[in-house]
Parts: C-alpha cells; structure tokens; sequence
C-alpha cells in the first residue's frame, strides 16, 4: 500500500481509496467488528496509520461512531451486511435523527453472489441483496452501492460530501470482490461546498439580521444542540459575548455557551421551568435561535418552541427569519462564513444596551445558593446531586448524560467553561451515551494528539452520568474503552429500574426493574488491567453525602486518568423535578392527544 | 381486565385481545423491553397470567424470542418503537432467515402525533413514522397496522396467521390511543389451516411417495434443520425408524434424527465430510429431503445440495419431486397429517429391504474409538474436545452451538435420544444463542410445567457452548437467564478472539483480537445469588484434560440445575476440521467468484 501523503500514486486498491478520503476528511480511528465480508477491508486500516477500535458489538460501534462525530465533525464504521449492519442500525437512526456525521462502510458478498441471488450466510435466505441498503435508505442521507472501478471513486466521494453536508450518516456497500480493485488514487480533496452557496445571498441575508439586531428592544439568543454541529463554538461564544444579549440554552444545547458570560442566563424549560425566565422569552421581539431542534423532550413537550414572528433560526447553511419558508431560490449561507462576518460588523455597528433578566429563583445559582447543607450521613437526593457535582466539574470536561434522571439532572449543572455535554433529546435510546462516551473521549483524544484547538482546551477529562438500566443495555462499551485504553469516569445512578419509566407510567409495577446487578464488577469482568500505571482503575459506591465528597475530593478521582467506575445509590422513587414535570406534561399532552 | 378463560365476554380492550390471541396460541411469556410507548400494553401482561422476562436490551429480547419460538411454535417480544424495535430487526431478520415464529408487537406514538408528524421522542425528526414498518417489511412475512378498533381484531388474526403458518415473524404496530381501545373479546380459534390445504391432492402426493418409497434401491433420508418448524419429531423419528432407510443429518438438522437408531449414519458434510457417505449419497436414486435450508454454510459451500432429479423435499405445507415447482394450483399438504398417513400406510406396505451405510472412519463414533488416550495435563484440542464431551451430554438436554467452533465442532457430538440441538446455519449472527440460550430453555420449562410431551422428555439441562467473541456481542444475556432464574450451563471456549474470521482471513491480524475479559466474573457481575440453595452458581476454569473431567463429573454440573459458567481455554489458533475446510472450501469458492 501506498504512502498516503504522497501526491500522486497512479492507481490504489478501492479500499485505501475509501480510507483515504476518509483520513482526508479528519478520521483517525474506525469503529466497528471484523466479520468474513470485511476482513480484507481490515487490512488496510493499520497500514494506512489508522486505529481499529474494534467494539464488542455492532450497536456500541454505532454509537461510538456517533459520539466520535459530534466531536471531529466526522466517523467511520465498518461492519458486515446483513447481520453486522442490522445490529447498528438502531445507532444510525439516532445519528440521522440527531445529525452526527457517521460513514458506515459494509462489506457485502462478492457481486456474483449477489447476482445468482446465492443463499450464501447473512443473507435473509430469499435471495433479497437489495433489502439492507433499502432499510438504509430511511436511516441515511447518502447510499454508494459500489459496483465497479469507474464510478466506485465518484459514488464514495458524492457519499462523504452528502455526510459532511448534512452532518448524517451515509452508507456504502462494499463487495469482496472490489476491495482490490483499481481505481486513480485522489489527487484534490473533495469539493464540500454546498451547491447552493451564494455569497450576495449570505450578504443580503446579513443586512437583514445586522438591521434586526439593530432595531430589538427585547433579544434574546436561545442556544440549542445542533449548533455544535458547525463546529465554530469559538465564533459563536464571542457573538454571545459582543452582543451581550440575554442567553439562554436548551438541555440539547447545554454546554456550547460559556455559562461563566454575565449575560448566560440558564436553561430554557418552557412550561416547567423558571417562570420569569419564561417571562422574558415570552415577552421577546426577537429570538436568536441557534441550531434548534424542536423535538418534545427538547422543546419540553413543544412548550419551548419559540414564536416564529419573533424569531430568527440559525442553520449550517441557512438563516430564516420568521417564519418564512427556505429560501424559494435554493440559495444558501455558510454559517462559519456567515458568522465571522457578523462579528465584523458588530465592530462597527451600535447594538442596543440590553439588561440582562431578572434570574429567577429556580435558576441553577440560586437554587444551588438556598439548598441547606447536607450532612454527611444524609442520603443523596437528585434534585440536590447535579446541583451540588457542579463544583466538581473541571474546565475542559467532556461530559456525557444518559436519558432518564442523568439527562434532566445534568440540566440543572453549572458549567464551567470550555465543557462539551453532549446528550440526546429526540431518539433517546437509552444505552447510547456509554459506547458513546468511548467514542468522543477517543476523539477529543485524537484533537489533543493532533494540537487541534478544541483538543488542547479540554481537560483531558471525559465523565459520563447513566443510569442502572440504561447500563445495561451496551454495558460491552466498558469493554471498549478499556481495550482503547481511553480516560473515563462513569458515574452510575443506580436507582433500582427504569425510573424515567416509573415517572411516565408503572410507577411500582415489576416491569420496571431490572436485574440487580454488581456494578463495580465491571471494570475487573471486562479485563481492565489490575496494576497498570497508565491506566490506574478506581471503582468506589457511594450511598451518602459524606461518601460522595471522600469520593469525589480524591486526586485520582480528580484527575480523571484511567477508568473510574462510581456507583451512586439514590432512592428508586427519586427523580429530578424536570424530569417529573416534563413527564407529567408530555402525559397530560398525550392523554389528550389520545381522547 | 377479565378472565381470559371465560367463553365470551363482550367487549374487552385492544392490548388484552391480542395478548389472548398469543395465549391461545401458546405463549406463556413475553420478551422485551419496557419504554414510554408500551408500558401501557405492558400492564396486561401479569394479569392475564403471562410472564414478563424483562431483557435487558432489544437485540437480546429478539434472539431470546427466536430461541422461545423454535421450542414453542410461537414466540411474542414487545418493544417501543423507532429505538427498541430497530435494536431488536437483526434478531428479526434471523427468525426471518431461519423460520423461527416470532410476533413483535411494536408500542407507538399515539395516532394524532403520528398524523401531525410530531417530532417526538424515538422518531427520525423528518415526521417520517411509516419509515420503521416499511423497514420491518423486509424482515417480517405480515405487518398490522392498527389504526381502528373495527379493522384492529382481524389485522391482529391474519397477523398471527401468517406468523404460524410460514413460521416467521410479524410485525404489529399498536398506537398509545388503541391500547383500550373496546374490541369483540374472541370466541372462537384463528383458523390456522392453510388456504390451499386439499386433502384430495395430499392422498394424491402420498401415493406418488409410498410408490418412490417401494421402488427404490438406493434411499437415504437426509434429515435438515426446518424439520424442527414441523413440530412433529416423534413422528419423523418413527419414519426413520419404519423405513430403516440410512438417514444422514446436515449441520443445521443435527438433533432431530435419534443418533442410537441403527440407520442414523451420521452427518452429511458434502465435499470436506467423510468420503464414504459422500459416495453413498452421490450413488442413491431417491434422496428424502425433510425441512431443508441449503445455505452456503449448511450445504458445505453448496457441496451438499442433494441432486434434484433424485430428491423429494418435505416442507410444512408442500411435498415435492425433483426438481418439479410448487403445485401450479396453489394445493397445500398439511405436514403432520401427510406423515401420520404415510406412517399408517407403512404398516401395510412392503418397503425394501436396505443396508445401512459402510460408516467411514471420519464417523464420529469412529473418530471418538481411534482417539489416542489423553494424559490429564494435555492440554485440549478442538478436534478431541467435542467428541469426548459426547459421553457428558444426558437424553433430553437441550444443547445451543454459537457460530464458529462451537457449531462446526459441535456437528461431531454424538447425542443421546432426545436432545435438542438449536445452531445458526444461515444467518450467522454471532452472540445469538446466549440470549437464545435463555429463551428456549425458559420454553422447555413452561413445556415440562404445562406437561407437554415434548417438556418431559426434557433433562432440565440446558447447555450452551459458546466461543469468546461471540459471547462480548450479547453477554447481558447472562443477567435475563439470572433474572429468569433459567437452569443454564454456559460453556465458554476462550481461545482468545474470533477463530471462525481467522481461519477465513487475517489469521494473525490484531482485528481478529478481542479485549480479554474475565468471563467467570460474569455470575457475580450480573447480580447471580450467592447462597440460594435453588439456584446453585457454579464457575470453573478448564486448561487441559483433567481439569476438564474433574468439572464435568462434578454432580453439580452433572445435574444442570442454577447457573454453571465453564471457561474453556483452547489455543487460539486451534479450530474444529470442519470449520477450516468450511473455510478453505468457501475461500477458493469466493475466490473463483470474485475472479
């Protein structure tokens, strides 16, 4: 195999073709499991100075690619048709839903097989080859079935700008009998504009925005998730900064606003939140809306959609105003283009003086403020534990929080600055965040190793919150963190079951436990190294206040270096107030939506 | 909710009328998860006097569904939908393959939501919600969706149908809305009889067989694994016992034939299998074909599809000559009926007189006699280990054999009378028998409690062998058999990584690697009981010969009952003949395929 840095190679494997394009586009490590339709795929990875991170299974490798995504921008998985892919399916649902750009490489049989419609393993035994990449269809934004050296580099590269473009999950089909095949090694990147980009267009459109700005009396900037998706975070804080406009986050956004700026004013939870934060969004004339996604959990079961008249929606390659409809035209923006200009012009331009709001009661500070002290022997109670792991939390921490009570807790934190949260607020499916802590950890990782600027402000520190029986579900990614050796603190909530289930319906019912299981077991279960300095092993439980302190104010707990594994014990009744309170509004909402 | 075992009681509630339906066909337990969408339907299950067994996660609950559905002819697996029913459609997809009856009811978004395509939790965000059924229609031989309590009880029957007449899964969508919704209790059975049975042409078919039967010189009966969808195995085995014909098993059929009957001439193995059986299937003029799958790996590389022109294929609803099609007027048989008349008729009909096979010296029994003595420090060999792990295996075990070593070395076993044996020949989805483990011996216990001739012949034992790797994919499914209380004995051959893909490719390449887990750590770890005398722990580590005599003549193991987890240490290079044949046999094919 050839050097890939090396300019013009004449013709490569149709393998080292893919893999290039994809270390040119910024990934280091593919996830995924070796399996008979791959191997020769695998061959390549160390070759071309990739890593293969090598999951226990296929649905953690999905959701470790999608945690990797959401960090570099970029992720690679590979895996065996049928039965491989099928396994990560469910991951790449939620990457489409949530938008993390997720390249999923299939090793398919040898075309002739699929031709003769033969009966050969993985298949569904009715000669059906078409059937996967059909399911695929509905889950990705992109599909390359690769059948010949001709069109095969076209097909990839047309693939890998779709998933860059829409920051979704893309699928191509690799057969055996084309791993080897010739094909002209790149010679310029791939073109990632988007075909719509009109800069006259991205200037008109900031005319408008810098005289909306101009004429406010009440803006507000309300930060959703999606907006990590432009990778300009940097840009965005310094907007924030400038405007001094009131700025308010979602749970899906938490954590890209620097919480330490005095005009950050806390999280926005429509209808159960803090009443006179609401107030003010209620009475805004204008909304900067960054990378919202409306789904019901996000938007507090739609409460915290704001009123389109008033608001202004920030995309990867659109601003729309109001509610307005896309441009008719097709033209579009690009945001980092978009966004530095703005920052140029607000030098110059005179913003209205905006008084931050009146922070109400129920905002985390002052919660945190009123909360008596605890003694040490008291049991540990949600509403009070997010509050009071803030002062744990470390600049540059990359935190992952789990659906369920680690979800609406964490929403609750005081972020110091420069921490990445990263959850999930429309496909929820409990089980993600573990694989994908391994994965974003083991990207941030690569940021670090590579002097990338994001990867030299963090902390070094990745911590995850999950709860009992979210663990359960993809507990093989402890596995695989420890076989990549990443840094990384789990802190378990064991409450006993489902208590995100118990709090919607079943509240006692049996349905709702889970298997009681030891969890600090498993560290030592799944092979972590017993004496190994450079990747020391902590696991500890912690069932009052006083332990979690002793816990928690140890060094090495601190430092975050190896694994920890941290079992809190809360009460199974126990749930932060959000949770109950969107829980309650959502089943309100459904039992009308059901009559 | 009302006693389902009353006559009729007028109008009952959608989610209970379909889980009478499952009752009556047979289902004493329902898999799954719990999640918002379903826990509604979730509170019918206890009351009606079904079990919940709780998986831990989807993928899991779907290969335990598989593995319940083989043994009873109907399995039922509740999910949410988007998230849970998308982790468990690999599971889906092999019941598919390997014709296993499973019902996946799919708990919905309520019907308004969907209308209005509301992004809620667990969907794409694209308001896109036909886009889970429409992936599950690849997988699944019918779909409901119920969208009204008229049309609702007749979708729900033809459902149930479908899925005991083709032995594969369905698919039914029941929205939050529908759950009480007020339904005709059912008062009378589905019909499950297939719309072309003709009783006229089954007599017609049966006469053309018994004048096959009389005529031929040289028969084999060639037993493959679909035979088990017949749910009739006493009454197969008296044929084979009748006709005295040399019967021969594939991989997949292992199990279903009595190995003592004095024509059960061993396994057929095509190319890479003993010569003189091959010879002797290859010089016979009728081969009786039951319930076979000729895929690439069953059929050795499509080496042991028997010649058409001398074959009759026995199926659930057809009987068929050569290479004839299907009848082209649709006519049916209905299997159990044919055989019971063809046994009847056999009792007056004189059939020839056959010799059985020479046996070759790579028979089983003849390998097991030519083994040299092993000294109890030696260390195992995979071609030794499975037969002489024949004389531990009791009449009535049920045995489970992962993909890879364990299913290749596994076809060497000779068995006792009424095992059961449950593989993978088709769809080949590693980790699938440890969940399958906890389904089928939870249906082998609720057999033995109904006193199902089939349960009493049970041992009690259930035995699964399993490699490693395989067991990363899916090892929660330790916690469901714990949680389960399910008389399992796990027994794992650690040979350091996945062998199977080694053999194929990459013998020594890191991706073939695995992180080294402690796996007798596992019963501890998911919470076994560490004293309770009814549901005995026992762990043991196997390094060579005495070690392995020394666990298995230990009355505890012997007796099955709790849990036994077994690691079996095996060099990581070793693999089963079978398996590198298979390999090698495969390799050239694939080779010459992809030239």
């Amino acid at each position: 195999m050839a050097n890939p840095g090396l300019e013009d190679q004449g013709t490569i494997d149709l393998a080292e073709y893919i893999l290039r394009r994809l270390i040119q586009l910024g990934v280091g490590t593919v996830h995924g499991v070796p399996g008979d339709y791959n191997l020769t795929i695998l061959d390549y990875i160390k070759p071309l100075g990739l890593t293969w991170a090598g999951n226990a299974n296929e649905l953690n490798a999905g959701y470790a690619s999608d945690g990797y995504g959401r960090i570099k921008g970029i992720a690679a998985m590979i895996t065996s048709f049928g039965v491989g892919e099928l396994s990560a399916i469910n991951a790449i649902g939620g990457a489409f839903a949530e938008k993390s750009p997720v390249v999923h490489l299939v090793g398919t049989a040898p075309q002739s097989a699929q031709k003769t419609k033969a009966c050969v393993h993985h298949t569904l035994g009715n000669g059906d080859y078409r059937a996967f990449p059909e399911m695929n269809k509905y889950v990705t934004v992109a599909q390359a079935n690769l059948t010949d050296a001709e069109s095969a580099p076209g097909l990839v590269d047309a693939a890998l700008k779709a998933c860059i473009l829409h920051s979704q999950p893309v699928y191509i089909q690799l057969p055996t009998n084309l791993v080897k095949a010739q094909v002209r090694a790149p010679t310029t990147p791939i073109d990632l504009s988007h075909p719509g980009y009109d800069e006259g267009y991205e200037n008109k459109v900031l005319d408008a925005l810098v005289e909306k700005l101009q004429s406010a009396k009440k803006p507000v900037i309300l930060m959703d998730g999606l907006t990590a998706r432009f990778h300009i975070n940097e840009v965005i804080n310094e907007f924030v900064r400038k405007t001094g406009f009131p700025t308010l986050s979602t749970p899906f956004g938490k954590g890209i606003v620097n919480e330490n700026l005095p005009n950050y004013q806390g999280s926005y939870d429509g209808a159960v939140g803090d009443e006179s934060t609401k107030q003010q969004i209620d009475d805004a004339d204008l909304i900067l809306n960054f990378g919202p996604l409306y789904s019901d959990v996000n938007a507090i079961g739609f409460s915290a959609v704001p009123r389109a008249d008033v608001t202004v929606v920030f995309e990867t390659h659109a601003v729309k105003f109001g509610p307005e409809p896309a441009d008719p035209k097709g033209r579009a923006i690009q945001i980092k283009s978009f966004m530095t200009k703005l920052l140029k012009r607000l030098e110059t331009t005179q913003l209205p003086k905006i008084q931050p709001f009146t922070r109400g009661a129920s905002v985390s500070p002052n919660l945190l403020k009123a909360l008596k002290p605890a003694a040490d022997g008291d049991p540990l109670k949600q509403d009070e534990f997010w509050l009071r792991m803030s002062k744990y939390l470390k600049p540059g921490d990359l935190l992952l929080t789990e659906a369920g009570t680690s979800f609406a807790g964490a929403n609750t934190f005081i972020l110091p600055e420069n921490t990445i949260l990263l959850n999930s607020c429309l496909w929820l499916s409990i089980g993600y965040t573990l694989p994908a802590l391994q994965g974003s950890a083991l990207a941030q990782r690569e940021l670090r190793k590579e002097g990338h600027k994001e990867g030299t402000r963090s902390s070094g520190r990745a911590i995850l919150f999950i709860g009992d029986g979210s663990l359960q579900m993809s507990v093989q990614g402890i596995s695989d963190i420890i076989r990549n050796r990443i840094d990384a603190t789990i802190v378990v909530i064991n409450n006993d079951g489902y208590t995100v289930e118990r709090v919607l319906h079943g509240f006692e019912e049996s349905y709702n436990e889970i298997q009681p299981w030891r969890n600090t077991l498993a560290p030592a279960f799944f092979g972590a190294p017993e004496n190994d300095p450079n990747y020391p092993v902590i696991t500890a439980q912690v069932r009052n206040w006083g332990e979690l302190w002793s816990v928690w104010e140890r060094k090495d707990v601190q430092a975050g270096k190896g694994l920890a594994m941290i079992e809190i014990f809360m009460n199974w009744a126990d749930a932060p107030k959000l949770l109950v309170e969107v829980a309650a509004y959502v089943a309100n909402r459904n039992k009308a939506m059901e009559a």
